[in-house]
């Protein structure tokens, strides 16, 4: 299975792509997804889009895991992640792909065995996981860490003898699954 | 000038084509796009920019008038705006249409002469401007009154001398003309 991880950002937003053959994890690509602060707003979505079908395109993916956006108290700041995001789901069904979205929390807890770790923990543990070279940017760090926390739910899933399409809690690895509804 | 009006929406989209011919403007198209319900989030963001994507193909429109979004104080209800919204400049851009937002209240003064005229105001004066011989939707009517409004947008910066791309308020028809950012 082939797992296409985003971190989505109103400036940038973070892509990794991994194969989970049984119980290996596979590094196949990463990167970010950045349209220039110059371009106007619709040409940035747009890019956005665009990038992220030929990602897709590209590498092929069966499924794709998003960290989902935390929205604060801040209804400006919601709408301009909200736009961002409609332009990744947008290119991601147009692929017909199956969409997981899993809470920055869960993500975290699945690489690094702490809902609280700071982003270069999880840097660190994605490397470690993927036995990268070097660490990633953050956003592309953030997004292989989705796609890996996707892939132990799934393998979970799998653990549980497929009774249930939502992986139950386990210690070092609670992973909520949420379908975007 | 060919004119493309959006309404955006969570659930609805209005769109209206209208074209400004010296000073007459004719209605040229109008519709909802209201993809189904049933459909996950992402697949009716999807199907939003797609469907955009083809009422642009087919009636070729120069520019673009988008309704301002009117965000309370709900961050949820922002999120789902904005994902609306970057599903809907996506496709305005990636045919590279010129966009400009108008708050519904300029809209609405541009059409009735009142920035709180009523949906069925709003209606009635779409109608009788464009000659239609029934009133459309609410969604569809006010994409319209956007088109309208840009239409007259267009006119004052023309009797302007083409001094300022910014039309002056004038009576009955104030208009505040902002650039997507």
């Amino acid at each position: 299975m082939r797992i296409l991880g985003i971190d989505p950002g109103s400036g940038a937003t973070g892509f990794g792509v991994v194969d989970r053959l049984g119980d290996r994890l596979v590094h196949v690509a990463h990167g970010t997804l950045r349209p220039a602060r110059s371009a106007s707003l619709a040409a940035r979505l747009h890019r956005l889009h665009r990038d992220l079908c030929a990602v897709i395109a590209q590498h092929a993916p069966d499924v794709a895991a998003v960290e989902q956006v935390f929205v604060a108290n801040s209804p400006r700041a919601a709408l301009v992640l909200g736009q961002a995001r409609g332009a990744i789901l947008a290119a991601l069904a147009s692929a017909e792909l199956g969409i997981t979205e899993y809470a920055a929390s869960h993500v975290k807890r699945a690489v690094t065995g702490s809902g609280r770790a700071d982003k270069r923990q999880v840097q660190l543990m994605v490397s470690r996981l993927l036995a990268l070279d070097s660490p990633p940017a953050h956003d592309a760090s953030d997004a292989l860490a989705a796609a890996i926390c996707h892939a132990h739910a799934g393998r979970l899933a799998a653990l549980a003898g497929g009774r249930s399409a939502r992986p139950r809690p386990t210690r070092g690895a609670r992973l909520v699954v949420r379908r975007v509804p």
